[in-house]
C-alpha cells in the first residue's frame, strides 16, 4: 500500500481531511464544502488513477465500501437517490463520490455539476451525524 | 433475472439500442448522441435502483463488466482520463456511464453534464470499433 505518493496530489498528502472510516487499503471522507448534505467521499489510498487500475481483489473491495457508504447514507438520510461516480479530471487519484441527492436539493434531478435548478434546500445532518455513520458502515461491512 | 419490468423505464423496454456486449445479468450499450465519443452505458438487465440494492455477487459482477468496458475503451481509443458514473436520478434503474474523456472534448476538465468549454473536437472512432470493442470487453473478462 501508498508503494506511490504523487507531490502534489491532495488526496496523497491530505490535510484537514474528515476521516469518517477508514482501513489500510482507502478512507471514507466527509464532504462538507459542497452543498449536499451527506457528501461522502471514499478514497483509495495508493495513488491509481483509474478503476480498471485495480486488480479484482481491490476493486471489489474499494466497491464493497463504496456500497457500505451508499447504504449507510440512504438508512440515515432516507434519499431520494444516490449518485455514485469516479471522474479525477481534476485530481487522477482514485476516488468516488457518493452523493445523497433530494427532489428539492439544488440541483436535481440534474448531476450536482451541471447548472442549478433552484435555490438549495436547508438540509441539516442529523445530531452525531459522524459517528452515527462511522458505525452504519462498519455494520455494512459486516 | 428480469423479475421485475417497469412499464414506462426506457431500460426494461429497451428500443434502438446499440448492444456491444451481453450476458444474462447486464448489457454494453454505445452511446451514440451524446458527442462524447466512445461513450458506453452499462445496464443491469433487472430493475433496480441503487448499486446497493445489489447483492455482493451481482456487484461484483456488473463493476467487473464496468471495468472490463473501461480498459477496453483505454486499450483502444488511449483517452486522457476515463469518468464512470451511476446516477439514474431521471432513469433510476442501475446503470453505469463509462466515458473517456480528452483534454480536447468540449468539457475537460469538468465533468460532461457541466457547461461546455469550447467546441466539441471532431473525434472518430476507429473503423469496425463495435466489433473491435466486443472482442477487446471478452478478452477483459477473460
Amino acid at each position: 500500500m501508498m508503494a506511490t505518493s504523487v507531490e502534489d496530489c491532495v488526496f496523497c498528502n491530505p490535510s484537514g481531511e474528515t476521516v469518517i472510516w477508514s482501513d489500510a487499503r482507502c478512507r471514507v471522507l466527509q464532504v462538507t464544502d459542497a452543498g449536499f448534505a451527506g457528501f461522502c467521499r471514499v478514497v483509495w489510498n495508493e495513488h491509481v488513477t483509474e478503476l480498471s487500475d485495480l486488480d479484482e481483489r481491490d476493486r471489489n473491495h474499494v466497491m464493497r465500501v463504496v456500497a457500505a457508504v451508499e447504504r449507510s447514507l440512504r438508512s440515515l438520510l432516507s434519499p431520494h437517490k444516490m449518485n455514485v461516480a469516479s471522474l479525477g479530471n481534476q485530481t487522477p487519484h482514485l476516488h468516488w463520490h457518493v452523493i445523497p441527492r433530494y427532489r428539492d436539493d439544488s440541483h436535481y434531478p440534474n448531476p450536482i455539476w451541471a447548472a442549478p435548478q433552484r435555490e438549495a434546500s436547508k438540509r441539516t445532518l442529523p445530531g452525531d451525524y459522524v459517528a452515527k455513520l462511522r458505525t452504519a458502515i462498519e455494520s455494512a461491512l459486516g
